[in-house]
C-alpha cells in the first residue's frame, strides 16, 4: 500500500483501496490526506511536534510562533529553516538576538509538547488573551456569501474528505485567504501566519473554520487580534466562556441562512445587508 | 454567559445563545460540550495535559497509560487519584514500585506534552506497535448493524453536536461499550481503558470511531491489540501505512451499506452474513 504520487500541494496522495458495498465494489484508487510529524524548534531547541499536512510550512511556523510561543513582532523572526528528514519535517525558527534570549529564559524550561497544550501542568494551560475592545460589524448576508464559496476553496479537502480549513474573509464576505491541514489547530496557525506575513490587518474581516471551536482555537484567534470567528460546527463551553471574557464574537453551527451566536452578538447583524455601511 | 447546570454525565452544559436566521430567531438555551484541562501525572510527576470531557476519568487514565506510556499490565497501576482544581482536573496514576522506577528511567526525562504526540522531537514520535498476527473476521452485515445503533449510543453527542465517540462491538455487530469525549484520541483512550479494566478481550470484536483515522488513532488501537478498526470518516496516508505495516484492518468512510477498506481486507467479508461461522 505504498504512496504513489503526491499531488502538487503535498496535501494528498493516491492509494489503492477496496470498495465494499454498492455498485462500485472492488479495487480502486482513492485520494488520502498526507500526515507528517513536524517538529518546531526555536534556535535549534526543540519545542513541539505536531502531526500536520506538509504544506505552507513557513506560514505554519510564523502562526505557531505567534499563537503558541508569544512572538508578537514578525521582525523578531530572523529566518525559518525547513528540513525534510526520514522521520518527518524539522522547522527551525531563528529569532533575533534579544528576543531569542528573552524567549529561552521565558518559555523553554517549562514548556514542551504539541500545539494542543504546549505544557505539562495545569497552570500552563489557560492563557487569557488581551481584551478585544473594538472590531468590525458584519451582516448575516456576508456570512452566507462566505459559506457559499468555502467548499470550493478547499481543493485538497474535496479530494480526501479529511482536511480542515481556516479561511479569512473581508467584512463583506469576500474570500481573502484559506489554508488546509489535517489538524484544525494547524490550519488556523497557517492562516494566521500567512495573514501576518502578508501584513493583512486582522481586525477588518472575519474568520471561518470548518471544524468545531475549541478553547484553543478561540485562544489562537484572540491572540492574533481577531474579533469575529465563525465555526461550521459547535463550540465547547470553555471556548464560549473564553470568547465572552476576551471580547471575541463567537458564531457556531454556521450554515446557509442560519447560525448561533454565543458571545458579543453586537458585531453580528441578522440582516441581509447593511442599511448603510457601518462606521 | 455563565454555565448554568451540568448534565449528569458532566459532558455538557446549557448556555444562553442567540439564534440568527430561520423561524427560530432570538434568544434560546442550548447544550454545549464541557471542555476541561486534564493533567495526567505518574507518581506525582507531570506527564501531559489534554483538553478533555470531564467524565470516565479512571478509564481515561488507564487507556492513556497503556497507549501513550507503555504500561502493559493493569496490575502495575496501584491507584488513580482524581483531583478537581480551579484550573482543571489532575489525574495521578500511582504505579507499583518496580514499574514506577523503570518508567521514571525510561520515559520521563525525554517525554512530556499532550496525548497527540507526547514528545518534543521527531525521533520520539513514530512508534511501531507489535504485529497483529491473527484477529477475527467480520461481515459487512455486522458493520451495518453497528452503524445502525451508533447514533443513539451517543447521548451527549446528540445534545451538543460536538463530541467524538469510540465504540466497541462484538464481531456480530452488537454494541458492547461506548465512550464520548470532545477529543477523538481521548474517546479512544477512555474506551480502551474501560475494556482493559473490565477484562474484555480486544481481539474478539471490532472498533468504530466517529472521527477520522489518524496515525495516532491507529497507533493507539494497535498498541491495545485491536485487529479491526472502522472510522466513519477518512484515514490519513500515514495511518494507512501504519495499519498496513502492523497488520491492522483499517476501514474508512463507514456508512450504511458501503465502506472502503485500506489494509488487510482478509478480515472483512463483503457479505450480508457468514455462510458458516468463521473458524
Amino acid at each position: 500500500m505504498p504512496v504513489e504520487a503526491d499531488c502538487p500541494e503535498a496535501l494528498a496522495a493516491r492509494l489503492e483501496v477496496v470498495r465494499a458495498g454498492g455498485s462500485h465494489s472492488g479495487r480502486a484508487r482513492d485520494w488520502v490526506s498526507a500526515e507528517v510529524p513536524v517538529e518546531i524548534s526555536f534556535d535549534g531547541q526543540a519545542f513541539a511536534v505536531m502531526m500536520a499536512s506538509p504544506a505552507d510550512l513557513e506560514d505554519f511556523a510564523c502562526g505557531f510562533a505567534r499563537t503558541e510561543a508569544g512572538i508578537e513582532d514578525l521582525a523578531a523572526i530572523q529566518a525559518i529553516t525547513v528540513q525534510h528528514r526520514l522521520e518527518g519535517i524539522q522547522l527551525d525558527i531563528r529569532l533575533v538576538g534579544q528576543t531569542a534570549m528573552a524567549f529561552a529564559e521565558r518559555l523553554l524550561p517549562g514548556r514542551s509538547g504539541c500545539g494542543l497544550c504546549g505544557s505539562r501542568t495545569l497552570e500552563d494551560v489557560v492563557r487569557q488573551p488581551a481584551m478585544i475592545e473594538s472590531g468590525p460589524v458584519m451582516t448575516h448576508a456576508a456570512l452566507d456569501r462566505a459559506l457559499a464559496v468555502l467548499h470550493d476553496a478547499q481543493p485538497a479537502g474535496q479530494l480526501t474528505g479529511s482536511l480542515h480549513a481556516a479561511a479569512w474573509f473581508s467584512i463583506q464576505g469576500e474570500l481573502r485567504l484559506v489554508r488546509e491541514d489535517i489538524g484544525r489547530h494547524n490550519a488556523l496557525d497557517k492562516l494566521l501566519g500567512s495573514l501576518w506575513r502578508q501584513g493583512l490587518s486582522m481586525d477588518e474581516g472575519f474568520l471561518v473554520v470548518t471544524s468545531r471551536a475549541s478553547y484553543e482555537m478561540v485562544t489562537k484567534a484572540a491572540t492574533a487580534g481577531i474579533a469575529i470567528m465563525a465555526a461550521i460546527s459547535a463550540p465547547t463551553a470553555l471556548a464560549v466562556r473564553l470568547a465572552d471574557s476576551c471580547g471575541l464574537t463567537l458564531i457556531g453551527f454556521a450554515r446557509p441562512g442560519r447560525c448561533l451566536i454565543y458571545s458579543h452578538e453586537h458585531r453580528f447583524l441578522d440582516t441581509p445587508e447593511f442599511d448603510s455601511p457601518p462606521a
